[in-house]
């Protein structure tokens, strides 16, 4: 594809975008289709001659992929929590990929490097995290595709530390352990079970009834536990906004707890990170100077296209250190000086590509109060839905909403609950997600897709509002 | 940023990269300004206000940015192995980053995971791979973003059979053990270090110094070894196209050991799978029905951007049992169903965006013969290439280049051929990188870079000549 040809269908795509954008909310939030129906539409083999005009891909992408999409972007979009994305999102990333360039090394593209740490310590300021997570120091950020290869990441540099460094030779030879509230998000687990702890290396810590949260108390007990059997602890995952109910675990706490024991202390603040951007709900990340490590996913309430997770140390040595490999093909006299920053060891995967620059673009875009006005609005949305939730007495309010999650209920067994949630969904103008909270089945509704306003909540409310008569009046 | 707004800026960004393209040539392909040039060029500070036009950012990346960079698209380009990638590439991503939608399970947005299903089928087909990795029968594929975390995702399954199931609960509880060719890609020690076996569970297997491919007798004796020794072997890495060299190890002899010891087998062909499009290099990928899992990376060498690597198992079900964790806020019909796939059981994060977009776009724009086209004229780049250096008597082809890589040195000491290498480089015209074979420095000429021509590489011919005519007179 020429330059010129570029341009044309270029313009095409950015089109196609804009106009997807600006009649999204026209669209049923999720498809209707059977599992199938998308392959069935496509040819069973590759095409042999190409020259296809894109506009005939973009007519497929009309007629056959659009159709069975769930519209993350969608007004209407309260599932799980947001992934939004934004204009400046997707035209930083798209300079990306139009550079094409692969940041493993800093000698692979000096910039690549630079920027990102630059951009991480921007992004350290703006949710004023403490000093020792920024690169001017011993610490620094990085960006990981994902909130779990970040909590793996974290992981390993806690095992390379729990063994005093054997573990990068001699792999697992005890059983280490891992900490996390019965609450921890399930890539916790995942990654102890791809760091060779096992499902059984992970000690689910029982939470405060109350307020959803890790029990120091508790904590402090496994631990215990582990190290009379002869065990060693080595990481505990603290999370400031769980996914079930945006739950924060007390941080100072179990800071306190980790130093102590000298165990590693990861938070995982995946979700609700982007709230620190506002100063006043940074209370939800006292304690943070305890960490080891942390991160966030501006991928899901930042403005920043998935895939953007933010993760930082307080020791970019120790990290390195468990990470680091170093064949003669990528040796270069840059990473000799000891001068860089190679990512390539902060990471799972060798190569990289240029992902600072969609932070870039939507940071130059919003700034810092810009975002600030949006997570303010989806903590505002959130709150006028709960009292609209509150102020009917067949619903309850289940946990408190700190952020833009509200955990409610029916006040009915679990099966009317599922079965409101699947009435509303199947209108197919909104689409909530579920949880159990104290066992008990509950729904989800996040705010934070870019276009929901005050319409779109109270839709939703409209909806329930009428499920509920349905599901009351047999 | 409103869909009018987005147009604009985003006709601008489009321009850019087209500008950027059709200029690429004639900027230095890597910069020349030491460590901490770009971040000193950077505000200390993100901005409070937002509001700057794309332009204003577009400015910034033209001053401060792109002199930072080493462009890997430019056609001097010959280190490592080439990152390609093409238009239909970037559109498809393009398209990707605007709908914003998360795969994580199908019930997320089914298109993204059926498109992605056939794709990887499309895929299997272009380079004619054994049936059992067609999702038609017990197999499948997935994009994961590399080589890398392909690798390590084999690791898994293999050390989930190797226990007989155990591993996902009790984790490494036993000496397991993985084996590859002394010039198996780092990222094979790096995944078994992720995995807790640690550097010495990876048994380096030496090669034939005359193939520099994995020597099949000398990893049965260690295979032999280790059982006696009572350690587990779990997993076999084959390369197709060693990082170094692109030595292709014996794959049906590995495999046919890999069947007697019921041991897993992982074929990594990170840069050469691409090859297999052309039915004339297919010999390479002989043995393969062997293979438990192969991946390669459409982000090399197949003109779509990275991140996309492609990786293929003969069982799904042994994969998502060793990787599948299921939380009550992803529990779904679908899912329960058991008619559909969720990759985020394939791959090690949760969240993934819409990659299979980018590959649909790059299938349809050049179709099966315009991918053996771009394929083919770089294995003939390279062949010129080898025929200047063997027609000059100061110089040596140090291995074979079936693919579109050269090995070559100067008949000197390894500083003279470093220092050969420093002042090519030096000119800023081509780059170019080095490996050791045998032991010796060696200099490799990758070719790949999508505008590369029969010019770009006699240039970079004449200026190693040049260099070596200056070295020689003193
Ligand atoms: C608290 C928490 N941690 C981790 C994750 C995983 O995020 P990712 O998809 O970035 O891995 C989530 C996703 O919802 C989460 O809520
Ligand atoms: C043979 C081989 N395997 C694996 C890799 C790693 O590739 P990735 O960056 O996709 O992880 C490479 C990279 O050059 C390679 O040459």
């Amino acid at each position: 594809m020429s330059p010129d040809e570029f341009r044309r269908a270029g313009y095409a795509v950015i089109d196609w975008i804009a106009d997807y954008w600006a009649t999204v909310e026209q669209r049923p939030v999720t498809p209707t289709d059977p599992p199938g129906t998308v392959a069935a539409a496509l040819p069973g083999a590759p095409p042999t001659v190409g020259g296809e005009p894109v506009e005939a891909v973009l007519a497929d992408l009309d007629s056959i992929v659009v159709p069975g999409l769930t519209h993350w972007q969608h007004p209407g979009f309260f599932g799980y929590f947001p992934a939004n994305t934004s204009g400046p999102s997707v035209l930083g990333d798209l300079v990306s990929s139009g550079l094409g360039v692969q940041g493993m090394l800093w000698a692979t593209s000096p910039a690549c490097t630079e920027l990102e740490t630059v951009l991480m310590d921007w992004l350290a300021q703006l949710l004023d995290l403490p000093h020792r997570f920024r690169s001017t120091g011993n610490g620094g950020g990085v960006i990981q595709d994902s909130a779990s290869s970040a909590t793996l990441v974290a992981t390993l540099a806690a095992l390379h530390r729990a063994s005093q460094g054997r573990w990068r030779a001699t792999g697992i030879d005890r059983r280490y352990r891992a900490y996390t509230s019965a609450h921890g998000h399930s890539s916790i687990e995942k990654a102890a079970r791809i760091a060779g702890l096992g499902a059984d290396g992970v000690r689910s810590i029982e939470v405060d009834p109350d307020s959803q949260a890790l029990r120091p108390a508790a904590l402090r007990a496994a631990i215990e536990a582990d190290l009379a059997a002869g065990d060693v602890p080595a990481i505990v995952v603290a999370t400031i906004g769980t996914t079930s109910t945006t739950a924060v675990d007390p941080v100072p706490e179990i800071g306190a707890i980790c130093a102590e024991y000298g165990i590693w202390l990861h938070v995982d603040a995946a979700y609700a990170g982007s709230a620190a951007v506002c100063p006043e709900l940074r209370w939800s990340h006292a304690g943070l100077e305890y960490a080891d490590s942390y991160c966030f996913d501006p991928h899901k309430w930042l403005l920043t296209g998935f895939d953007c997770d933010a993760f930082w140390v307080a020791d970019r040595a120790e990290l390195v250190e468990a990470l680091t490999v170093l064949p003669e093909f990528l040796r270069n006299a840059a990473t000799e000086s000891g001068a860089v920053i190679d990512y390539r060891d902060w990471q799972v995967p060798l190569g990289r590509r240029f992902r600072a620059l969609k932070l870039w673009f939507v940071l130059r875009w919003y700034g810092a109060e810009g975002l600030r006005t949006h997570i303010r609005s989806g903590v505002a949305l959130a709150a006028r839905f709960a009292d609209r939730v509150r102020a009917d007495d067949r619903f309850e309010v289940v946990a408190a909403h700190p952020f833009a999650l509200v955990c409610f209920r029916l006040r009915a067994d679990d099966d009317t609950n599922a079965e409101m949630l699947a009435r509303v969904n199947h209108t197919r103008r909104v689409h909530l997600t579920h949880t159990r909270v104290a066992g008990r089945y509950t729904l989800r509704l996040a705010v934070g897709a870019p276009q929901s306003t005050e319409a779109h909540v109270d839709e939703a409310w409209k909806l329930l509002a009428a499920a509920a008569d349905d599901l009351r009046t047999p």
